[in-house]
């Protein structure tokens, strides 16, 4: 048996991670996706099987609207079309992937780790498109269904922060400016002030480890208080 | 001036089809787009100017979206993903084509005619493919706000009909056999019961002149009524 590592995740979180559906989500440059990857690992090395998917995206039809979305259009989408985009990637994600994944509950090894959410389109068509967050829920009712994540985690960058952590290759939402990245970054922070049972802050201004401590602590407390709901109800 | 021939529009229709917005729907092989193509040819012959759109597609975006549903994929696409698939390609043709054809309201010369529209979703995704109707209800009235059509005719066929009438470039949807074809003209038939104010049936298992001179005299009494309304409040 291994010595644990700081690397290592607390028992009671091993625990907890079963039957579960994660999201890490945040603005572009937030680093979330490096977030994924380590605690995905983490969980890997503790004899978890977790489902990484990536949203939009995670399936064939989705990979194909991603790229429709990302595709550079010389007419603009709409940001209500493409809030019905990615719900249509979400539908396909959720009945092909996630569902399937949650379906041995807390007794398998399998949980579900989701690169961005409906808690994206709330930030980006939602606060900074303009689209009513009344819609957003209820267009994503109909794409989810009961597949609600247990816990979203948002990594909270500044527009600095941000900008620096940016591959060259911008996309089209990584080149609409930065008044854009505030306003999704405040919708972020209004999710979180707004549902704290099931949004919850990490501070990604800092360096990898530092923020992945921050996130393992978060979990553990967390998902660690759902365990103990579920084993003592 | 020319004499009034067998395909003219009679007056009190011309005057009544400014700012409308008409549908013509019904199932694979009905012969909706050669009456479609025929009742914009009179209308133009009238001095009016027809916006004809087809959904799904109609916008850049939305021709991708028909791309995507149309191809045979080696994935199933889901009912649900079908669904917000069409309701994302119908909102971009709403904000791009729709709406500002009908901005002159009943003083221009335009008229919007839809080569299908979210009753084909009701038909298709809903009474055939399972997706409740009230879901679809919920998205149209996101991806479409205010813009309902004041009426929309369905071309009823059977399968024998329809089968007679259709390329032999089957489609995904033509693929799936006769028993969803029934489903699916039974869908068209629930609407025109249950929203017989917004909703009407032109029985198209005849030829197409008589198709075409029914669909012209249903449009006047229908469009006409409006009319009076519109003229008397």
């Amino acid at each position: 048996m291994p010595a644990p590592t700081e690397h290592a995740l607390p028992d009671r979180l091993v625990r907890a991670l079963p039957g579960r559906f994660l999201v890490f989500d945040g603005p572009d440059g937030s680093g979330k996706t490096t977030q994924i990857t380590r605690f995905a690992e983490a969980a890997r090395a503790a004899g978890l099987d977790p489902a990484v998917v990536r949203d939009p995206g995670g399936t064939h039809v989705g990979e194909r609207i991603r790229e429709l979305l990302l595709e550079h259009s010389e007419e603009d989408i709409g940001a209500r079309t493409e809030m019905l985009l990615y719900m249509a990637s979400r539908a396909q994600l959720v009945a092909h992937r996630i569902a399937p994944a949650l379906e041995g509950g807390p007794a398998s090894n399998r949980f579900v780790l989701a690169d961005r959410f409906y808690s994206s389109t709330l930030a980006y068509q939602g606060t900074a498109g303009g689209v009513p967050a009344e819609e957003i829920f209820q267009a994503a009712l109909i794409a989810c269904g009961k597949y609600r994540p247990d816990l979203t985690v948002i990594f909270d960058a500044d527009e600095d922060t941000a900008a620096s952590r940016l591959s060259p290759l911008l996309d089209r939402m990584e080149a609409k400016g930065r008044a854009f990245h505030a306003r999704v970054r405040q919708g972020y922070i209004d999710q979180a002030e707004q549902d704290p049972d099931h949004v919850v802050l990490v501070n990604a201004m800092r360096d990898e480890d530092r923020v992945f401590a921050d996130l393992i602590a978060t979990l553990d407390t967390r998902l660690g208080a759902l365990l103990t709901s579920r084993t003592n109800p």
